[in-house]
């Protein structure tokens, strides 16, 4: 039987076959996105888990926009004003697939960073939308290219992923945000907001989220698989009230609402004072994990590459200074000949190529030892093939 | 900011918003598709909500189609072969929804039962299908209309609810299910049935799945949310494997992986010793009360009303013999008036009219007592607006 036309639009996902290849295999993994298992806050979550089995109310249909303390205290937590809501989802990627199954017909033009989320990418595919993307300076985007792309009407949406982006690691300044938001404005786009990493800063002083400077045309997507875990799927997405009834009808066509015993185990969570010192700790661990990679990389490459350390998330972005025999991908194949798994810079870019030979490494899930372990293993190989 | 096309397609959802109103009000209910709240098999589950919080690795991503043990059970819970495979969705809302999306495209062709199941109707809509309908008699839908439609090249689906169907309680005879498997087979249409009652008979001799006479071409959408509970939102699609794949692949976009915890505890439950006599406990319950409720209004109602008693599920079908001064839908309201929420059946028709005063009443959700009071109520009503 054909598949759908939407369909027919995907690629398959590198990235996912990769994790599948290394659940089955002994391989030191810098591919994924994974958060530290290590750091899951198992025993904050024991007491709600131990309890949930007695309120049967929660195992009973409810409403679609999520389970009612969850999102009164969510109200809080992310300090919300009157006008704006909250929609739990299956994870923040289901809140992106929601938006754009309630916004964007095939041929509206969607602008995405330049590398970005290949799991956004995909949805945006997935939509039949036309993908233009924006070179990414160290400090956000470029603003002449962005104002250039923003005059396009047919530019329905801005994504971006401010803090600690997913591959580049790049935050922008607060400077860049307030003229972000400024263009948005000015050109009537609406900004999505992914915001997994914002909460996951090791150094430096919190910034205000882009949307905060441009609200009533915001989306923002949260996560709580980076800040808890990811095996609950548990991520919402905030709006102004208008603009998320539409994602709360897709969401109820889509599969009704989001599962309420795992609703009640965050909101718990979220409200148990030792939380905070989680997060605190957690913190820690991805500052050791990125410092320890950081240095490695250092010590082992040196000038052969380009690596800016990160105050925040989980990924370090690696390119070469000098010029190698292989491509990052034809690298990737080698290096998990070698035992390590890692994500060629090209699939993270609309087109599959950039111009330079990069790549993508995680630090949060390796333990110390496998970043040692693991950096060794490519440093030899990265020798090897520079020319 | 204008909504998308696709959205543009839905129209609100009458039950959703019933439901809403008899959570916020002392109502009795017989208008959603709620099951016994206290069927749920809680102390069953409660040893592995107690222990599911010391496995890390059921909190870090998983893979896509779903938690591997339990994807092991259900293959011989549902004695699959191994040509066939199993996706866990979030519900068995979401499986339709998936299905839809890797393979209808706007203007396809997809039958469905009338009346139907609301939640269906409004997944074919988003997708811009076209919906057409065929007549459901007591054993099974018209076979010399479906013949007509399947005739249509276009018809890429059927849609079909054989087991105590929803709204209808209707069963399909086993030469129905031959019958219409022997069409689906001549002019190459796909089957999708939607078998989240066929566990709940209470009464007569189980009947082979529909699709078990076509089982290349079918689908099978499966529900936990009737036979354990629907507030963890568990559901899985079962297809040959190259049917499937496509749903996989948007299921990955869509929102990465069903949660494991919840995948856990469905394992744990469904290979406790005692879970077959919770599953016998609850079939009890549902005939008590079918049998309380369609009592109750031949008792009150007589030879005013039509309504056949159903061997299974979760509804009874009513129709009217004699005139009523008001529609269905404005009866409805002034039950509701009354502390009595039903759903008119004109909800379940396409175009949203029947021809008969008709209304679905649900008997799995109110108790005994509710049951007696609201039927007294509406009956009352009833009689007061008969011509």
């Amino acid at each position: 039987m054909n598949t759908s036309i939407a369909l027919s639009n995907l690629k398959p996902s590198y990235i996912r076959e990769i994790l599948a290849a290394t659940t089955t295999q002994k391989v030191i993994s810098f591919a994924g996105g994974l958060p530290a298992t290590e750091s899951f806050p198992l025993e904050l979550m024991q007491p709600a888990f131990t309890k949930v089995a007695e309120y049967s109310s929660l195992f009973q249909y409810g409403p679609t926009q999520g389970y009612a303390p969850l999102l009164e205290l969510l109200q809080g937590y992310f300090n919300l004003k009157q006008t704006t809501e909250i929609l739990m989802t299956n994870g923040s990627q289901q809140a992106l697939d929601l938006l754009v199954r309630a916004y964007v017909n095939p041929g509206d033009v969607i602008v995405i960073e330049a590398p970005s989320y290949l799991g956004a990418i995909q949805v945006f595919r997935l939509a039949g939308a036309e993908i233009k993307e924006v070179t990414l300076c160290a400090d956000g985007p470029d603003l002449k290219q962005l104002e250039h792309l923003f005059r396009d009407p047919k530019v329905r949406f801005y994504y971006a992923i401010p803090d600690f982006q997913n591959p580049s690691g790049l935050c922008y300044s607060l400077a860049k945000r307030k003229a972000v938001a400024k263009l948005c404005k000015q050109f009537d786009v609406t900004l999505i907001e992914d915001a997994p990493y914002h909460q996951l800063r090791f150094r430096g002083d919190e910034l205000a989220l882009l949307s905060s400077f441009c609200p009533e045309q915001s989306f923002v997507l949260h996560s709580f698989s980076k800040i808890a875990c990811p095996g609950m799927r548990l991520g919402c997405v905030v709006a102004p009230k208008s603009l998320l009834a539409p994602l709360r009808q897709i969401k109820q066509v889509a599969d009704l609402q989001q599962n309420t015993p795992l609703q009640y185990v965050l909101w718990d969570l979220l409200k148990n004072p030792s939380y905070s010192a989680h997060l605190q700790q957690l913190k820690s661990i991805y500052r050791e994990k990125h410092d320890r990679m950081y240095d490695a990389l250092q010590r082992e490459l040196g000038r052969l590459i380009e690596v800016k350390p990160v105050k925040g998330g989980m990924f370090l972005w690696l390119e070469m200074n000098e010029s190698v025999a292989v491509s990052a991908t034809d690298f990737a194949g080698k290096a998990m000949e070698c035992g390590v798994a890692i994500v060629p810079g090209d699939v993270f870019y609309q087109g599959g190529v950039n111009n330079k030979f990069s790549m993508r490494l995680n630090f949060s899930h390796p333990s110390l030892e496998e970043i040692d372990d693991g950096v060794h293993r490519i440093s030899k190989l990265f020798k090897q093939l520079v020319i």
